[in-house]
């Protein structure tokens, strides 16, 4: 075992260090933490080429994959850096004195305030994008915490070097000591220290509905209990309403049969839930659906735990009661164990079963025939929340069913129109968040710079000199960004 | 008794009819939420004398008080109806697609949509303010959601009669049925029933510790955890800095006599801690402080309860190893059981002694004497999580201690500056809230329109044609309001 576990004693001394650094390094510029997140963006993008060998090596995923994740990290960390400097995330606020009344009202100011230092979870399906520099990383260096990340056990060795990188960045940029600090762990022994740690303010995780329960549990038990915000997975339901499918049926059953097996279906916002109603259409749908599948090959999988996990549910979810399989991934053979899976039932028998409610992790989806639209309706108003939400649907097919629509559009925090789940844009404008239990907070999102927010507290100065006040609340303006000044948004400075 | 407990039967019809109104409820405009919280906030404007008279018989509090928390609860239904309106809470995004990458950018756009019925407890300590029609109401109501409230069981009849104009109002403006309830419930059955309720999505709490932690805990035992926003109190910290306090010994001393005993001191921003450094000036200070106390006479509290736990817990403070009693009311008499108490201890007893550290919600205070800035910034840095902390100190006392001022501002929501932490502004920039156990979470405010965002959360519209999307996101901007289109704040239409 080349990366041996962090001792207690070792992280009782990270998570003291990252408190120390907490002091020094929230008191930095915008600017200065944004210099930092580019430094690090910087060195991910020329990172030598035994990075993505070694992540090919660690995650079978494949090179062209591997590629276009770094890049995303690395635009997700100079977007970031760009929206912390522009600091309309600050959500600024400045209400004058108003002597006349009766108390008087004092002056009022309010900006955000880093929470502390904030431990992160790697996770295993995006060894760049949501692990060591990731969006968690990215979003806590904006807001001005130190980070502590915990490296995914199944992808140590990539973690390890990303980690290098930003130490790098970080001595290059003159950030505070421990600003940034990472441990192995490969049993829960070392998350469970992290998380109750005393000098540990929050939490970022992407991982199974398990791990962010049980992470969240330890934080809650707590003393002094912390926010988690665990992005848990989900079954992304798919509504095909008739008329649409009628006329696409080819279109969106290979559009489907594509996205629920890219990546080896190793998403959370792989579409494990596919809705429609009894027709032609849909048995047609189905079809070629079962052949897109069959024409998958089987793939290795991340790594052995999610493998196993894959073969024991998939296993479960085939024997549940009125579940048919559809197709498979042709040749599966027993080397590579992501077996492309489509399965069907009724929407009674799903209805009556919270097993077909829980997410397979991997290439499989379920398509659940409803008798009619009706069945349909009560069906969406019985889901738990999900991440997102997809409408394949005519103009027709909505202003026909508002009730559905509204309906579909309660359950998550993305509705996509005639599109698929799996992708998810890093845009100020994206919800990456849902009800539980797709998420332990439905109110914050772990993609775009709005996911900031989340390791963040406001503060109000009340009555303070105009020169002891941060930057962002001064008179002036000097940061130049926009403010609410007595209700009004504004860049003018207070006169 | 003539207001009973709900029953459990009662509850679920209730909760059940709160869900149903919520799909209506949540599709009416901003402008037809504001118009239904004017409506409220007139007719409480309006309100039959007796309601003032029924909460003084209620409450023990003076007429002066409760008119001028009644007229504060009207402030705030017609100030958050108008943020409401103003549409800037919804903090809309836009991100226009992109064809020319790849993968292609589809259409993002983004808003608030409301978590469902909210739960909201009545405050023993403001029968107006923050109970029946008080902030939390309205910040829900603003969001979008149905209010179900628990009256407190110390002023039921107010509750009651407050409860009756939110319904006038609402048939008036002709909100959907059961947009609002009532019940009344003396034991915990009734709170825990609600907060455990699979239709109620979120819970607004302000009040004692036990109180507010006991229904976090219930609604994160739930299958569907739901967020709380419990406000629960505070000791409020005041440091005195030496040439200050120095300069202003009587001035200061005279003020924190009124802030420890204005309402009997049951304030959750009551200063029970006040900090000096061990000199002259603060010998002083404590001598005109315990005058004014002792000339304060006792008065009636607001409840039995809440005279019997401070009887209580200002006995036990009192005879905590190395505390002094410095003064007490006059002539404090059996009868009226808010004795304003003024103790002293040194800073050793205190860090090293945590029922030191919890709050005697009352007219109480206790004066910590340090033996240097060192001794006071140690103390600093070991404080919990506080709603608010007040510096009383001159430009040349903030200059010389920079590590103490940071330190004391990372313990709280609000820093007050020469001044007292009683008395919180309805606005938009303040902050009521702070870290734990100040409230559950120091991420949301209780007061000013910003509470609105406790009970609503962000959603994705991905790819959806302009005629489906709610107004606030449509091209052309028919609500008028501020939005950040392509990471530029604007008013401007969608070309």
């Amino acid at each position: 075992m080349p990366y041996p576990d962090a001792s207690l004693e070792a992280i009782d001394t990270i998570c003291n260090n990252a408190w120390k650094a907490f002091h020094e390094y929230r008191l930095l510029s915008l600017k200065q933490r944004a210099d930092f997140m580019r430094a690090i963006a910087q060195k991910l993008d020329n990172a030598d080429p035994s990075l993505i060998s070694t992540a090919m090596a660690e995650t079978h995923l494949p090179e062209a994959r591997l590629r276009s994740e770094k890049a995303r990290t690395v635009f997700q960390l100079t977007s970031y850096a760009a929206a912390c400097e522009r600091g309309t995330w600050l959500d600024a606020r400045i209400d004058t004195a108003i002597t006349s009344k009766n108390p008087a009202q004092p002056d009022l100011r309010k900006t955000l305030t880093p929470l502390g230092p904030v431990v992160v979870f790697g996770a295993s399906n995006f060894p760049f994008a949501y692990s060591t520099a990731g969006g968690d990383t990215a979003c806590a260096f904006a807001a001005g915490c130190p980070v502590i990340v915990k490296g995914h056990p199944a992808h140590a060795g990539t973690s390890q070097m990303v980690a290098n990188l930003i130490l790098e960045a970080a001595r290059e940029t003159h950030m505070p000591d421990h600003v940034f600090a990472h441990v192995h762990g490969s049993g829960f022994e070392v998350g469970k220290a992290l998380v109750e740690h005393p000098r540990v303010k929050a939490v970022g995780f992407t991982g199974s509905f398990a791990g962010g329960k049980q992470l969240w549990d330890w934080a809650n038990a707590r003393p002094e209990p912390i926010p988690v915000f665990a992005e848990m997975g989900s079954i992304n339901p798919v509504f095909l309403f008739p008329e649409k499918l009628e006329k696409a049926t080819k279109e969106i059953a290979d559009m489907y049969a594509a996205s629920v097996t890219t990546s080896v279906g190793q998403f959370c916002t792989n579409p494990g839930l596919i809705i429609g109603v009894e027709s032609e259409a849909l048995s047609k749908f189905i079809d070629i659906l079962g052949e897109g599948i069959a024409a998958t090959p089987p793939a290795d999988m991340l790594h052995a735990g999610i493998a196993k996990a894959y073969a024991e549910k998939r296993k479960n979810a085939l024997s549940q009661d009125q579940v048919t399989e559809v197709a498979e991934s042709r040749n599966a053979s027993e080397g590579a164990q992501g077996i492309a899976t489509i399965a069907t039932a009724p929407a009674s028998a799903f209805l009556g079963n919270p097993v077909l409610h829980q997410e397979v992790f991997g290439p499989y989806s379920i398509v659940i025939q409803c008798r009619d639209l009706t069945e349909m309706y009560n069906l969406a108003m019985k889901l738990e929340g999900q991440l997102t939400t997809s409408l394949m649907a005519t103009d027709q097919d909505i202003q026909q069913n508002p009730a559905l629509v509204e309906a579909i559009k309660n359950i998550a925090g993305r509705f996509i129109m005639n599109g698929v789940p799996t992708g998810v844009t890093v845009a100020l404008s994206m919800q990456h968040g849902g009800p539980y239990p797709a998420t332990t907070d439905s109110r914050w999102s772990a993609v775009g710079a709005d996911g900031i927010k989340r390791f963040a507290r406001p503060v109000c100065y009340q009555n303070w000199s105009d020169y002891l006040l941060p930057d962002e609340l001064k008179n002036a303006n000097p940061l130049g960004i926009w403010r609410t000044v007595n209700d009004i948004l504004t860049k003018d400075a207070v006169q």
